[in-house]
This record gives C-alpha cells, structure tokens and sequence, in this order.
C-alpha cells in the first residue's frame, strides 16, 4: 500500500465537528471529536472513534454515557477551546456553561441541539475505540447551520 | 425521549457520499453510503453502517472485504445512479465502468480516490451493522472536491 495515497483517500472523508462529554465519578470530561456518525434508525444507535489514551475514552468506558453537543457554523471557537485539556470551573467547562443531563453527562448551554447516549458496544481494534452507543435522550433548542470541518481547514484523519 | 428532537438533532450530523462495493463469489454489490467515518490511525482503520438487510451487508459480510469510491463535489449524479440496485454489464456496473482492486472489490473508474478494506469486527445491534475495516491498499489518482451530503439537500439520518 501507498502510504501517500492511504493518507490523501483517507483526508476525502467529510466530518462535521463535536463536543462529546462524559462524566464517570468525580471525572469530567469533554473533547472535540470528529470521527462520528449515526449507526442505527432503530434502536437509534451512533459510531464514534475515541483516542484510546484519553480521557473521554476513560470517561465513556467507565460511566457508559456521554453527551453528543452541536456546534453551530459560528462556534469554530468553542470547537477549538476542547482540544485543550478539560478544565471544570463551576458550572463551566472550559470557560463554557453547562448542565447535566438525563444520563448525567455535561450539555454545553449554547449549543443548539444534542444528543445523550448509553454506551452498547465497543471494537478497541486500533489507536481509536469505536463505542456505538444507543440514544436515550436529545434537544433540539433552535435552527442553526452544523459546524463543518471543511472550511475550518483542520484535519484530523489520514 | 422526544422522537422529533432526536430525529432533528441526528440529523444535525455531517457527512459525505461514497460509493461502498463488495464482491462475494458471483455477487457484486454497490450502493451510496454516508455513515462512514475514520476509526484509527494506526492500524488504519474505518467504521461504516450497512443496513442489514442490503445486497451491500451481505457481500460485505460473506467475503469480507469492501472498497470505498471517493465521488467528486460534481458527480452527486453518480451517488443517485448507486441508490438503484446494483446492475452489472461487462465491466459496467450501474453504468459506470470498473476494474477489481487487490481485494476483489470493484473500483470506479471515474473516482479520484478509494480506499480497500478487510473487515475486522462487526457490531450488529440494529437495523444497520456497524462494520470496522483495515484500510489494506489506497488510490489518490488527482486532486478533487469530494461530494458533500448538504449541498444535495438528501438526507439519509434522524
């Protein structure tokens, strides 16, 4: 295999970009995540890949929740703000307000729609751990237009 | 939970359109797949759903093995041809000509990159079958757009 082309195929794949939280004990964590898609109509399942060595990986293995939170086109701030580690302040993650959720999982106040998730299943094949997990909750507080990756200029894949 | 917020906000997710192929003894398959996403850097690896009870899944899940067309912003046409049953004439199938790739599986001609996958695990706890693939060998034959889901006004998600 052509390492190069392997790499450039595998930048072709469109994402859109995420905050998916998990709260396990007192650990609480969120990170921008962009390997994820809907997996399942019915049960309503979704697919993500987690970096093994994180922690949203710890977090989601050991509560078997977590918060899918949707940035709007206008957020590509708070997108960058979880590539930091997380930081809880009061009510604020990374400098951004919060609420728990259904599942016990952090909901970012100004995102526009978000999904909650149990965990069903994982594949820790690779540097990545696919969790598919089954929505249980959701919100969707306005119209808005998703944060997309393309015109971020941001690569995560290859 | 509510059923319309779960359907909006799923539907809030970003994706492409690729051409997913398989081929299983005499049965080729080819069908328009968006839920597929990276899953690990090393090994490479993917994650895609499958409906269970598609040509696709069953191809796929008999010879193990899958290539992955990357379609450009202006071939939306070509994604709509592969949204029809899979009809193979000569080397055409839908109409679009092919060639096997190492894995058997058939690949475009007119695409301008692809990936070729064995698949490595399943999770099947829906309508769709999670399947986790090992990028095996690649093309990049040019510099492209790839097709986007949103700007085709479909939606295939909720």
């Amino acid at each position: 295999m052509n390492s190069d082309a392997k790499k450039q195929a595998l930048r072709q794949i469109t994402y859109g970009l995420y905050i998916v939280t998990s709260q396990s004990g007192d650990m609480v964590v969120a990170g921008t995540v962009n390997w994820l898609s809907q997996a399942s109509f019915d049960p309503p399942l979704v697919m993500m890949g987690a970096k093994a060595d994180s922690g949203l990986h710890t977090a989601m293995g050991n509560s078997g929740v977590c918060a899918i939170n949707f940035l709007s086109a206008d957020q590509q701030d708070v997108a960058q703000d979880f590539f930091k580690p997380t930081n809880v302040d009061g009510n604020k993650i990374n400098g951004h307000a919060f609420t728990t959720g259904s599942t016990g999982s952090p909901i970012l106040d100004d995102v526009y729609a978000y999904l909650e998730c149990k965990v069903s299943d994982n594949v820790a094949l690779g540097d990545h751990t696919v969790f598919v997990a089954e929505v249980v909750d959701a919100g969707h507080r306005r119209e808005d237009k998703p944060l997309e990756m393309w015109p971020t200029n941001w690569f995560y894949g290859g």
